[in-house]
């Protein structure tokens, strides 16, 4: 049995899962973003307290310990650089405050790889080779699973993809460059192009849908285009566009067996899936026979649990 | 001692490579465009016996025979898809028809693939545990060793990165992609934008050094700028942007441990190397103490014979 915690913006969640990856049980409490690492850490071990007696497991069948947490991980010191959800976090000795108190190998992921490695494991790309997951929420996470394993690259700090630019001097990101496939294909992207197209069409059904700009989301064009709305309809196309041209690119570079959309945006199922498939069939190298699968993410929040239970074990 | 054959579009290099990845001998004839498979196959057998005699080696010590090709390879027949150099041995049983001959396993590799593995084994990133190789030449061959292994997809046709686009809506590029990374940063991509400067600048030193239109090439734009033509200057920086958008995607990827540069371009030397590594730390994600080494290649076309003959063994 192995201990997962997904460091998440709303929940902090412990679950115990077992080496075929299911999810045992589960324990949680909400994220309190002021609160000090110590408090954190308690919480935390309470959590993972619940979750056995909850499981009916005992800590010393307990192999070991993984975080997957938001932020950048320093592998070396077993701490996150910068923690956007828990920002006292920032370098606090997460690993070895743990082991103090469990003395079992403690692992820290990236969120976004536990969530690949997760999906990879035991949800939609279970037995594949490889596979690329992107998690389409307020950024782009994603993960890259290779052989069973995530690549990380040499540091640790790889599988930015949400970070390749592919509108050379367009939007400007939050990570210093413009154009970032992040600033128009997540759910943040979408929204603000959902936006740009109600100012530019005040009579359209968008604004039924989101009477105020405030008020869209990631669902107001796709259930605007549902209801036959042009406007709505168009900002869709064009969400497609850009998320078709990051998957091609993912394509020609990995040709991985599965790759998986995750995140809130995939919650559109077929309406997303399937014109993302035909753009990316003719957008990228297709091999005679066998050729990438597009998947929608099975596993939900679960993903990241199994994932950081299990990554490097 | 291992084989491994340079198919390339001006000689046909058969080399004799040791498992240290050193080239004990070599024999070459020019590649002709038009002969039929089973006259070049004759060609391949008569280098093959040539450079195991120039070795001093025998047949019996040969342990497989390794092709560096062009085109997409059909890894289960064992032929080459679209073989540029050669069009007549498409769909060409090549391995089998060697096999027949030498009855020794033989492998069929990407030429770009090729040369990144004999730059990871033996060149510029040896003992590096993961690189990406982009070469710059007529368009942009890549290949990406993680781990010892060529990351080719599960299909084999992966690692195309000069088709990932970069340039949303960009430059039709014959993948059928618009704006895709060598439509720009590749040599072609570098003559094209030196001809556009030299059209909107005819007074530029560029003329001096490239007369005519035709007469541009890839070292036009960096010779100028050596001599301090402005429209030069301004060529090559704008190159230089191009080509490290896509290294920055390529580090926030996979962060290798090395990233090599090859092909004509990379003969440019500090000129090139200096000014990419300055954008690419300011246009990727910065680990504290680990981060990627941009590199020039090292063993120049020796590199695909050694990819070749080693890639699979």
């Amino acid at each position: 049995m192995y201990i997962g915690v997904d460091v998440g913006g709303t929940n902090l969640v412990v679950g115990i899962v077992n080496g075929e990856g299911d999810i045992i049980a589960k324990a949680k409490c909400p994220t309190d973003t002021i609160k000090p690492p110590k408090a954190v850490i308690g919480d935390i071990l309470r959590l993972a307290a619940e979750a056995c007696e909850k499981a009916g497991v005992n800590k010393a069948e307990i192999k070991s310990f993984g975080f997957g947490t938001p932020g950048t991980i320093d592998f070396e010191k077993g701490a996150v650089i910068n923690s956007p959800n828990i920002p006292l976090m920032n370098n606090f000795p997460l690993r070895d405050t743990i082991q103090a108190e469990w003395a079992i190998p403690v692992y820290l992921v990236n969120d976004a790889n536990a969530a690949a490695f997760g999906e990879a494991f035991a949800g939609s790309a279970k037995g594949c080779e490889s596979m690329v997951m992107v998690t389409l929420g307020t950024g782009i996470g994603s993960g890259i699973v290779l052989n069973g394993k995530l690549m990380m690259g040499f540091n640790h700090i790889g599988a930015e993809i949400g970070h390749t630019v592919v509108v050379l001097d367009g939007w400007e990101c939050n990570c210093g460059r413009k154009g970032c496939w992040e600033k128009y294909a997540s759910a943040s992207g979408l929204i603000a192009l959902t936006r740009e197209k109600m100012e530019a069409n005040p009579d359209s059904k968008l604004w039924e849908i989101a009477p105020t700009l405030e008020a869209v989301d990631g669902k107001t064009a796709f259930a605007a285009a549902a209801q036959g709305c042009s406007a709505g309809k168009a900002v869709v196309e064009l969400y497609l566009d850009y998320l078709a041209c990051g998957v091609g690119n993912l394509v020609n570079i990995f040709q991985p067996q599965v790759l998986c959309i995750g995140g809130g945006i995939s919650n559109e199922g077929d309406a997303l899936l399937l014109p993302l498939i035909a753009r990316v069939e003719k957008g990228s190298f297709r091999h005679p026979k066998n050729n990438t699968e597009i998947r929608i993410a099975s596993l939900g929040n679960d993903a990241g649990i199994i994932g950081a239970a299990l990554a490097e074990v």
